[in-house]
């Protein structure tokens, strides 16, 4: 006799469930049966806003942040920000380190990922054009760009470099060294030879 | 300055996805993202699970288990299940670990909670009355209370058979002793003297 199992609408749900990221089997089946128990409008609330953030937010022409139905860009739209920096950023999700860094006050530019060769992405797939266009069209004193310090990051880095150099006379880029709170025996050896190359005086 | 933050739309996202269990405000934004991210009919086919496990299923009005809107209950449905005997248990999710064991092929009675007078959770707010009127009008040869082995449902295990006591000669109960697994070492002092109350002969 076959096993009783969940009818086949909560099985489709704990499917669906299973593909967000960090949950497994046990996970999905435990968010499942919490979906079934709680009154109805928790969970149609959670359906509603996954529906209305993907079909409301879009991504802001000129930096590629997220852009709320009424609020627009957080970043575009406010006047405070320095208008004469801006930060090249591979993906949307590394804006809101940086921001809570505290540490930056002004303009993004979204790649949309990063030169990667051997995955089929080349210059023409991240919106490389767009930066050159906003960089001539615009009064910058200072680019920063904010890749990662892996060998895509520095190949996406060095030729955004070379496609801004008659642009803008400073091109800068993220220092590498030693993370926060790091001790010297936890560094890899690559980290530490950044770490010394970049020393400063103090 | 303010930091710049999501668009309201992603941050109402976060919050709904932080009410699932076991996801803190890290993977409610990591979902998030997730979610902003991905083909879009992914995302909407999470979200029409979830609107459709909710509509769509029902509760069986004779054992209480999850009914599908086509399949129905796959319990009560089953012409190969043992008619003659009845678990009763707390909660819809019961049935599965009870299905799983394989042990079991029999019908069942959810009662949607236990007695607890602390929590106000009186005989009416279970469904109590209801398998009184199913063992009255069926043909069980034997009851099993598969309640808990705690405070409470110990005491509501208790009512029932008190209340079954004239209608059904056989009502019995889990087991309670060693976990499968468990060495003696690891058995509170309780479990190992419910395991020696109950002891079998071999």
């Amino acid at each position: 006799m076959a096993q009783v199992d969940f009818p086949r609408e909560i099985r489709s749900l704990i499917g669906e469930l299973k593909r967000l990221p960090g949950v497994g089997p046990r996970s999905a089946e435990r968010m499942a049966v919490w979906i079934m128990r709680e009154a109805r409008e928790v969970p149609m609330a959670l359906a509603d806003a996954i529906r209305s953030a993907r079909d409301a937010v879009t991504s802001c022409p000129a930096c590629g942040f997220y852009a709320g139905a009424e609020e627009g860009c957080a970043i575009c739209r406010d006047p405070r920000r320095d208008p004469s920096v801006l930060c090249v950023v591979e993906q949307v999700t590394d804006i809101l380190p940086i921001e809570r860094s505290g540490a930056y006050t002004g303009q993004y530019h979204v790649l949309g990922g990063r030169l990667s060769p051997l995955d089929g992405v080349g210059p023409e797939d991240l919106r490389i054009a767009e930066l050159v266009a906003r960089v001539k069209g615009g009064e910058f004193a200072e680019i920063i760009l904010g890749m990662g310090s892996d060998v895509e990051g520095d190949a996406t880095a060095h030729y955004i470099v070379e496609m801004l150099h008659p642009l803008v006379t400073t091109v800068t880029r993220l220092a590498q060294g030693l993370p926060a709170g790091g001790g010297l025996e936890h560094a890899d050896a690559l980290t530490l030879s950044r770490a010394l190359s970049g020393r400063r005086s103090v």
